[in-house]
């Protein structure tokens, strides 16, 4: 009897296409299902929460995937994937769902984090894990423009263009905040859902503000549809999906 | 008139063959004196603290090299160092030294760092920057055998056979230890020089004596020399040249 199997799935984003399928089966999910297809003879579709996309990294992405039988326990799954799997790409746990469960439609919320370097030199280790800028930043005011993020917002403004194709861009924010360790920043985001490349522009938004290009006065207007937005999209390999609930 | 320029450079290990100077020029030694050449018009020989081997990683290597004049400040150089390297490679700082100064004969000590990863899958960021150890550790007793090396020793069982070569193999031991974070299990050990490949054999050695197969009392004797040394190098990838001091 078939049944519905859950991943939670990390990867680093860098040698891949992003999360999606692509014609040339680079996309995180093409590597994915090649690795069921060795494991059930055939070729499964697995389902993700989401896309990410090139270059982003993922330390707990979810997907689910219909399976032939149970004949495999959750753990004999997992051992199989990853000994199927690049490295860079690990599945870090598995379980039997109900049928009902769907990786991206029954998700609640999902977390996001955003690294940046704000020191003069990046650190060889941290290339394609931070977004670096060498020029000071104003953490007090960038933490302010965050605060504004929270709550029930239209956040077209915060949306590359394929997002606003979708319907609504109301979306609701648990929390968004920076913390500081040293020259890293770390920008954390919790929310129902995000538009596309929605955090890459709010990470971006706020390091114009901490540069003082952009005032936390001008991120609310756009927030509130008041002012025709500026976006400014801050480079993918310092966007990590941490979580999604359900 | 010419100048010694000090150099703290830090590189990720993992695309060269080492510190040292290749036929094929992908020693970091080779990457960094061909920036110089592009600066200098004419190729200068730098010299480092010691090697790394191919994999390793620095975060404060040293090394130095005769520049014709001081027509750059110690800032410019970094700039242009920077700028004609490649992203995992990167000069920290740069100063003048008087010319008695020697990258490898001034030091006074060196600081090493070897990751362990004890979980049973490794986060694929993690990948190439540590050694995966699936199997439970006993943290305790490594810590116990990492006591042993402080002090003045005979390391020549921690010690690859072109190290045995190069005379005496006394060497002193200011601190050596181990921390944990969660899965990460993280060496540190400070001495007046490492013999080849010495910390990666005592990394080699702790992590059989946390997982049972080798005792503390075996490691006392093999550092007491009264048994034949049983040498298991752990991979490069988790060894991190820290810093030198002078």
């Amino acid at each position: 009897m078939a049944a519905r199997l859950k991943l939670i799935i990390a990867y680093d984003g860098t040698p891949f296409s992003g999360w999606q399928s692509q014609a040339n089966g680079d996309g995180i999910q093409d590597i994915i299902e090649a690795a069921f297809g060795r494991i059930a003879g055939t070729r499964l579709r697995i389902h993700g929460s989401g896309r990410t996309d090139a270059g982003v990294h993922a330390l707990g992405q979810c997907a689910h995937v219909d399976v032939a039988d149970r004949r495999l326990t959750p753990n004999e799954w997992r051992a199989a994937l990853n000994s199927n799997l690049p490295q860079v790409v690990r599945v870090l746990r598995c379980s039997y769902v109900p049928c009902e469960f769907h990786a991206r439609f029954s998700a609640v919320s999902k977390t996001y984090r955003y690294r940046v370097w704000n020191g003069e030199i990046l650190p060889p280790l941290e290339h394609l894990r931070c977004w670096h800028i060498p020029r000071p930043l104003d953490f007090g005011v960038m933490h302010a423009a965050a605060d504004l993020m929270v709550g029930r917002h239209d956040f077209a403004a915060f949306a590359a263009s394929r997002g606003k194709a979708e319907g609504s861009t109301l979306r609701t924010m648990e929390s968004a905040g920076w913390s500081k360790r040293g020259k890293l920043l770390t920008f954390e985001i919790t929310g129902d859902g995000f538009l596309y490349k929605m955090v890459r522009l709010i990470a971006g938004a706020a390091v114009r503000v901490g540069t003082g290009k952009l005032s936390p006065e001008s991120v609310a207007a756009m927030l509130a549809g008041r002012v025709r937005p500026q976006r400014f999209v801050a480079p993918a390999s310092g966007l990590y999906l941490v979580r999604v609930r359900y």
